[in-house]
């Protein structure tokens, strides 16, 4: 069927609100990335003046007619006019359901919090932020409050909805619960067996910046990153960012340990071969974005986790190592390596986390903010309920609120319901993985080759190409058989680290 | 005077166009300094949707209303707003004068030629890009003739005021007919001058491009550039972009010379000092801009070519280079320096041109697109139009159009009636430099410290800090108490290569 004048138009109005949107991401890659610090001020000034071009285009009247006209012309069957449409309508109508008021009281009060959260986690000093955080959550109920009803949610399904469409807290409460029994008996059983295992070797730097940069930019290039439509920067958090012509991807190096650099590389490399592998026929349009948060950590962490800190890969990696940094070559062998980058630890700080406890971290805040937005929990006991949460998943408690309710910039700067896709993604990770093994024979022969080009393969034609046609279960299902089923990881951490 | 609501409407739509120009900076200084080559076509479509945004905000029907009624209210006796008023005056009438298919046929045209102009420059066949030019000059000769009646001016002067307000053509004849007649004379008599006197000995590299960066950097730390406020990165083409509080400016390296390098960067450190200093009070509004592109020269060129090249501050450069580069001391003698740096040539390409011969250049193209814009030339004829011209001027002749008529993008990209800001800016330095000695009694012995600052303080007092408060002549006369007078500059050229 041809396109019709009222699905043309929306076509241009979103092709339109995409390329502002493009503005808007190498503005923030610029900020974060190079700009000096003198050019703060103004770049938040031009990206609140993009954010409300970009807004006033979408909400416009005409917006709503052309969505009618459209809707009214049928999709002839074409499934991805379908969710083109489908998405542009709840696009439309997520917009629309914000007083600009409540918008704008939001970007202030986040804004204000953010700050002053940046001195309270430096000092310790949770009751310094409380009155800022109350004022965030406090609009921030408002706000998925205000969603709830047209998008037919809870306020916090809502919420969430913004990050990764489709997924409920439903669905992802008995899915943390089975995860939380697992780890019970998993943590102790791997802690136990690293204890009878060697001690890792460190290698001893330093290791020089310039010697990582290069080995890292090889190395994403190795993963199948194309550096004609790519560039890799230094910023104090690693990040991916940019546009899917011209992904800019971070990370941060210190002399003494090449491994952080290392690992945040491979992990925006995964994230950027996504969105370098979006559906061409549909840049610029909902339904040629990427499928959303947990979809996308999938994709960062079927990179670093899956495919890097594999056997096969670290067997190909350790040589590459040597190579580049000399000296000792036992850290270098591929068992050490293994044990030095497949570690179980307890720990306070999520980002820090090993991949089995991270979920722990992930449950912790899932629970806390839906308490938080359901109004069970008041702000001010947050930190109490913090630590006794973490108590009760990993049995240690933060020695302060540095470590503890502090750490993560989410909740103060008003993202609620954003959590969940860390672990959303690396259980999918897993189950990517699971079904690309059977699907790719020479998968893992390609890995120890460093040769990520089959598992790229498979990923690019059942995930990267189907931009957001399908919500992050259908994806699944039409990937690996079934909606996301967290055995796999489970499996995943069995064979890794009770195997 | 309080301002009045229609004026504070004003004042908003003119800072939100202010600050999508700002975007475009950003985003324009990012394709040259550092996008991977695969960014290039998405950059394009985001530039040319800001720039529609912004068109949109300036010709919305409302601007009319905000326009009338703070034009109703008056300014209050104040020149600051009733500058700012009429500047967005002008730029409303210039952006509703123009229909939209001709502004999209222009940017089409000009777009289309820019390219084939890069294949026609590099084979150095003019009649490759011929009918393409045909085009550019067709439309711009419409867009002139459109502008002219609404501005009231000849089209040519409608097109030259769109880079620097406030020029006229009938002002500038007589001064480049002066200086034709000065440089028949002089030219002979600095050749003849330069011929007796010892030759120049050339540096021998290779020089780190490391080592020329940071000297670079260091430079125009020195000369008053803040770079909690500024970037330095390499590009092909040197330039100054960003904005007032991020300034970006870039330099080419290599190794064989440093020469380029480092007066390039000083040449752009003076563009960028210049927006620095824009009055903050009016930051985002017509008035707090700088006063055009010849104004904006000048300030390059009193950095680059009356301060950086004089004795006294060659005396502080000869030690620093030698302590960057080491070596033989003898090119790095002040006086080996100024013989270096200070040649007169006769020359094809105006880019490489001295100070001296440059205005020939700029004269003849000057009176070629006066010839275009009237018809009186046809685009067939420009090439040996061209070369007489140049012949007449400097007695040479090009081999070819590569290095004749093909040499300079500009009129290939659509700009007619840029070029006599690059001497009108050369002429009001010379002439701000002899107002600034006078009035600053410590200025030439602070360049001989490799202190700019009693210049600086000087040109931030009378020329940064007025914005577009004053018209380019009208600046001139406040800061030097005449109209831009070539004497100045000739009394310059005549002191530097016949004294």
């Amino acid at each position: 069927m041809r396109n019709t004048p009222g699905y043309d138009r929306l076509i241009d109005r979103f092709a339109r609100i995409a390329t502002i949107g493009e503005c808007s991401s190498m503005l923030g890659w610029d900020a974060a990335a190079v700009m000096p610090p003198g050019g703060g001020a103004a770049r938040g000034d031009q990206l609140a003046v993009l954010a409300g071009l970009a807004h006033a285009q979408l909400t416009a009247a005409e917006t709503a007619d052309e969505l009618a006209a459209a809707e009214a012309d049928g999709t002839g069957g074409d499934p991805w006019r379908a969710a083109n449409l489908a998405l542009m309508r709840q696009a439309y109508t997520r917009a629309t359901a914000l007083p600009a008021d409540l918008v704008e009281a939001q970007a202030r009060a986040n804004s204000a919090c953010e700050k002053v959260w940046r001195d309270a986690k430096a000092t310790s000093s949770f009751s310094q932020v409380r009155p800022y955080l109350e004022e965030v959550v406090r609009l921030v109920r408002h706000i998925g409050g205000a969603l709830a009803p047209v998008v037919g949610l809870s306020p916090y399904d809502a919420l969430m909805d913004g990050y990764q469409r489709g997924v409920r807290a439903a669905d992802v409460t008995p899915i943390f619960a089975a995860y939380e029994t697992f780890l019970a008996r998993a943590l102790p059983e791997a802690e136990a067996r690293q204890a009878r295992a060697p001690q890792p070797i460190r290698p001893v730097g330093p290791f020089s910046i310039e010697a990582q940069e290069a080995l890292c930019r090889r190395l994403s290039e190795r993963l199948g990153l194309d550096y004609t439509h790519a560039r890799l920067d230094r910023s104090v958090h690693p990040f991916s960012g940019g546009t899917p012509t011209d992904v800019r991807i971070t990370t941060r190096y210190i002399e003494a340990d090449f491994t952080q650099a290392i690992l945040a590389v491979v992990h925006e490399t995964g994230h950027a071969l996504y969105e370098r592998g979006l559906p061409r026929d549909y840049a610029r349009q909902p339904v040629g974005e990427a499928a959303g948060m947990a979809a996308h950590e999938s994709q960062s962490l079927i990179v670093e986790m899956q495919a890097c800190r594999s056997d096969a890969f670290l067997s190909w990696m350790g040589p590459e190592l040597l190579a580049a940094f000399g000296g000792d070559p036992a850290p270098y062998h591929p068992e050490n390596l293994g044990r030095l980058w497949r570690r179980v630890e307890r720990g306070f700080i999520r980002v820090d986390a090993d991949e089995m406890t991270y979920p722990a971290h992930v449950i912790l805040r899932f629970r806390l903010e839906q308490a938080l937005i359901s109004g069970d929990l008041a702000v001010a006991d947050l930190p109490g309920a913090w630590n006794d949460g973490l108590h009760a998943l990993l049995g240690i408690t933060p020695p302060d609120d540095a470590r503890g309710c502090l750490q993560d910039i989410h909740w103060y700067d008003g993202a609620f319901g954003y959590f969940p896709s860390y672990t959303l993604g690396a259980m999918a990770a897993a189950q990517l993985m699971t079904a690309a093994r059977k699907a790719v024979p020479d998968l893992d022969a390609g890995l120890s080759r460093g040769d990520m080009s089959p598992l790229l393969g498979w990923l690019r034609a059942n995930v990267h190409s189907q931009g957001s046609r399908l919500g992050f279960n259908e994806l699944l299902r039409a990937a690996t058989g079934k909606p996301l089923d967290p055995q796999d990881f489970q499996a995943h951490l069995t064979a890794r680290y009770l195997g």
